[in-house]
């Protein structure tokens, strides 16, 4: 007996041997795809979706997010970096409480299961309380707590905040619910500590067998401070210094220069490319056509929506497609299938979930979107990656699935209480802006 | 007694004296803006719409589309643009029959109206089936089938299939419904005909008080292969011929030079910029910051959906605020306000229905959408406008309304009869692209 038969659907599957399958029925039992066919399917299930007019993919993963930043969506638009950061950003990030993260972070999730969005790699502050969200609305994640640290002197491993939360984290969440949370080890960047931190947490994530999040030549002022600094750019003295020896995800990564790409791919880091983010705040469009041709992996990331202001997954993957292609003048660079991997396969890679997240495939999670394509902005389907890369929009997902178990289907959460997030959101926007 | 009274929304007006209420009444009488107030109105109504967490704006103005080209919606994506064009859009627009135009206008409107758009420039062919289908759809449509000449002996203007065109529509069309519809004089491009061509339809244009609507210097290589032809810049042989002597919009404008800029601006042509269409068929992005320093008026418009592939001008505005951002670096270029101004006021200015359209303004069209803001990819909403022009999608549309006569409410259709769309579409495919 199944748990869920899917018929009639167009199954794309990012399976390079089946890549697109229609009329395809695909089955889940036990949290798992039990299998993907274009044969009619009539096993038992104990529930039936007739999928006609819909598109099954495998369901999306962030790899570079601060969810919880969704409580400034909006919040200091068009100002320059310094002032959005300075004058904006970290006056409310200092007011931010435990609960303000949990909230901060439903809302995030909720707006991230209702555009197809099933796991994320997120780093930002009070861990245990984003560990518990996520363990509350049914995600995948990757988190962490970035070490950040401007003064030698003042900085003890030992007794770190983000060290005790690391620790904490690690105890009571890492490998919570079969893997669907692990901890990460973080440095937020560079230039916002030095290398004897770089060293800690590099050993702290070889020790207990955690992936590394970092920043990474996200602006070419920070990017050419390093090289002033050390001699050397920032993927090379934090590859130096052991940062990459674990599998590691590199946000941003839009100044890097061609030395640091074979950094990258020797070292197998993941680029986490956030096409928005990056034109939104002025730092550029990152050499992703060169970081393919180089070997080198990209995921996509939304990052925090403060700077975005949205955590629609569709939108990163249309517009890395779109600006390769108009920067270099080639209309063939980063065509729809590839785009769509960076968004699923290559961020299970990122996020050491390969086995199991990134396909839809016998044997892999059933964690699964369906695509609404019979709506006027999606007919008519000639390729259905083309509309899942060029057409569809986040709010076309209908249905958003984990392991089986819906999250989300047509507008109603089955995990995250809206109504609740509504109130919270309204009192902490009299707190946190009004006061 | 009024037709319609809206209270409780948030208006963006695109008024500079209020540019936004919030708690405001817009009240609609005869197809016109009664009044739109921070106050409480209480006057009698046919009907009453409480839109508490909605944002009321002007409806969306796609300056530059060729809507029935929403058939070949990623009919041919990732080619280059010779490919793209001969192997794939020229033979299949060689099979269209007016019909085909006729349902493939409907399904675009559709997507249109779904996603806030109520005014398009359109610019294809069998322009008398162009205008059937906008007349029956409810939009404002300016509709132009362009010139396009490649020999200048198999050239008469007289008997030419376009000028007949032109002629039957300025007779049964063109002022329809109280000027909804527009007839516009057209020249597909520069390099797709000769002078004698661009002096007849610009005489055409001035003799019967039309726009004018042209392709301008959308390539590199168009751009360079005329200053090579005729010693001058596209905007340049074109000013010179009399094309921008009426009110006129020049599609794309990628490669102009500063000296284009300023003929534009002294001959108050508007730009309609597609940055999605650039982008994807690696044209390059239109140098719109320094267009707006220079003074010239810049709208958007998505192109056809073959090279896109989506109508939502959402999109369009926030990508064309994100690259000008991004290439400038300066996250100040093209604060959240200007990027909206494009999609409506600049629209207006071109489609020469600035009195009437692109402003929530009491004497202004009742032609205005309701977003939803109460969706958690909306949420919270600290400024209005960086919410519409940051975070919301067509599919945050909830209702769209011309003059006052809803066309579009939540996900129903009331001139459009989609299932008769479909149809048609589903044999417009067998016979197009299957035999």
């Amino acid at each position: 007996m199944l748990d869920l038969l899917i018929k009639n659907c167009i199954a794309v599957t990012m399976d390079d041997e089946a890549p697109v399958i229609s009329g395809a029925c695909i089955g889940v039992r036990e949290g798992k795809i039990a299998f993907v066919t274009p044969d009619p399917a009539d096993e038992p299930a104990k529930r039936v979706i007739d999928a006609a007019g819909k598109i099954a993919m495998p369901g999306l993963i962030n790899t570079h997010s601060h969810a919880a930043m969704a409580l400034m969506r909006g919040y200091a638009d068009d100002y320059v970096l310094q002032t959005w950061l300075y004058d904006y950003v970290f006056p409310v990030e200092a007011r931010l409480t435990e609960e303000d993260i949990y909230w901060g972070m439903q809302l995030a999730m909720a707006e991230m299961l209702a555009s197809g969005t099933v796991s994320i790699t997120d780093m930002y502050m009070y861990l245990p309380s984003m560990a518990r969200s996520v363990a509350d609305a049914g995600l995948y994640g990757n988190l962490s707590n970035a070490a950040m640290c401007f003064d030698p002197a003042a900085y003890r491993y030992d007794t770190d905040k983000v060290t005790q939360q690391n620790r904490e984290v690690l105890r009571a969440y890492h490998g919570f619910d079969g893997g669907r949370i692990r901890l990460d080890a973080a440095i937020h960047a560079e230039y916002t500590s030095f290398p004897q931190v770089w060293r800690d947490y590099a050993a702290f994530a070889a020790e207990n067998g955690l992936n590394m999040h970092v920043h990474l030549s996200e602006t070419k002022k920070e990017h050419g401070e390093c090289v002033e600094k050390y001699g050397k750019t920032p993927a090379a003295v934090l590859a130096e210094n052991g940062v990459f020896d674990v599998r590691a995800t590199a946000a941003h990564c839009v100044w890097v220069t061609d030395g640091d790409l074979d950094i990258l791919r020797e070292k197998n880091v993941t680029v986490a490319h956030n096409p928005v983010s990056n034109l939104k705040l002025g730092s550029g469009i990152a050499p992703v056509g060169k970081m393919l041709e180089k070997g080198v992996r990209v995921s996509l990331g939304t990052d925090g929506v403060c700077s975005n202001n949205s955590h629609d997954l569709f939108e990163e993957i249309k517009l890395t497609a779109l600006l390769q292609k108009g920067v270099s003048g080639d209309p063939r660079q980063i065509p729809a299938r590839e785009a769509l991997r960076m968004a699923t396969r290559a961020g299970a890679y990122a996020q050491r979930r390969e086995d199991s997240l990134g396909c839809l495939k016998a044997g892999y999670d059933a964690s699964l979107i369906l695509v609404d394509a019979d709506r006027p902005g999606l007919m008519p389907v000639h390729h259905p990656e083309s509309a899942l890369a060029y057409s569809a929009r986040g709010g076309d997902v209908c249905l958003t699935m984990v392991r089986g178990r819906v999250l989300y289907e047509n507008g109603v959460f089955t995990t995250i209480d809206i109504e609740r997030v509504r109130a919270a959101l309204s009192a902490v926007m009299d707190r946190l802006f009004r006061s």
